[in-house]
């Protein structure tokens, strides 16, 4: 999950939503990304959507049945969306999202072998997304 | 949905599961695409998040506010999760997917100001799906 912060202090200091993900297979890292809805103009450009293409691409497959997410902040629909067709192992989140999150849409969105964990490092991610939109106000 | 159903086909010669999609503005195709999860070894390869991409790109800008998508079965909750976020004016569909349709997960998962139309050309695009499962159980 440090990785994944790392990620979203990229994100943070290019003027974007701060949400970094990281995709581990056997213990080494195989997709990292931020949130890049500004630079690229799109909005699928999730740290999710484009650590999962690059860890895919890395393995040369396209589901991470064997792999984990750490991602900083809860996945939106179209994330987790994205992880139920991944079949990816285990989900670790750090803050909630009590607005955009899946949980509030659909709580069982992901794929039914997925495990989910949340809440890891947690202040920290809460922290940079507090953060960013205390300076988007001012 | 006549050019979402030309896409479906390329996707179907391809070995794709056949689903096209289209995103119009004013009058004018600004994204077209096709299913290309085998080829690009990538789950969110769907039909619809690349129109949406490459319309986003045609427009130099992330939101698709005034545009309608066509697409010949209904989207994913990752695809329609995509669709929230780019706040589309209209989305019309073809048939109907009652397993892995967004109805099924949250029917109110897209944009509150987005249109839906269903059924649209809707045979031609079951008639797709239909023949390339029938295919690929042979």
């Amino acid at each position: 999950m440090n990785e994944a912060l790392k990620q979203a202090k990229i994100a943070f200091d290019e003027g974007e939503i701060p949400v970094g993900a990281v995709v581990v297979s056997k213990n080494r890292i195989i997709g990292r990304a931020y949130n890049q809805t500004e630079r690229l103009n799109d909005v699928t450009a999730h740290a999710e959507m484009l650590a999962i293409t690059a860890a895919a691409n890395s393995l040369g497959a396209k589901y991470l049945i064997d792999c984990r997410l750490y991602v900083t902040l809860e996945p939106c629909p179209m994330c987790a969306g994205a992880l139920y067709w991944s079949q990816i192992g285990e989900v670790y989140f750090g803050a909630s999202d009590p607005k955009r999150g899946f949980r509030q849409s659909n709580p069982s969105m992901l794929h039914p072998k997925t495990q989910v964990f949340s809440g890891v490092l947690k202040e920290e991610a809460e922290k940079l997304v507090l953060e960013f939109f205390r300076k988007l106000r001012e």
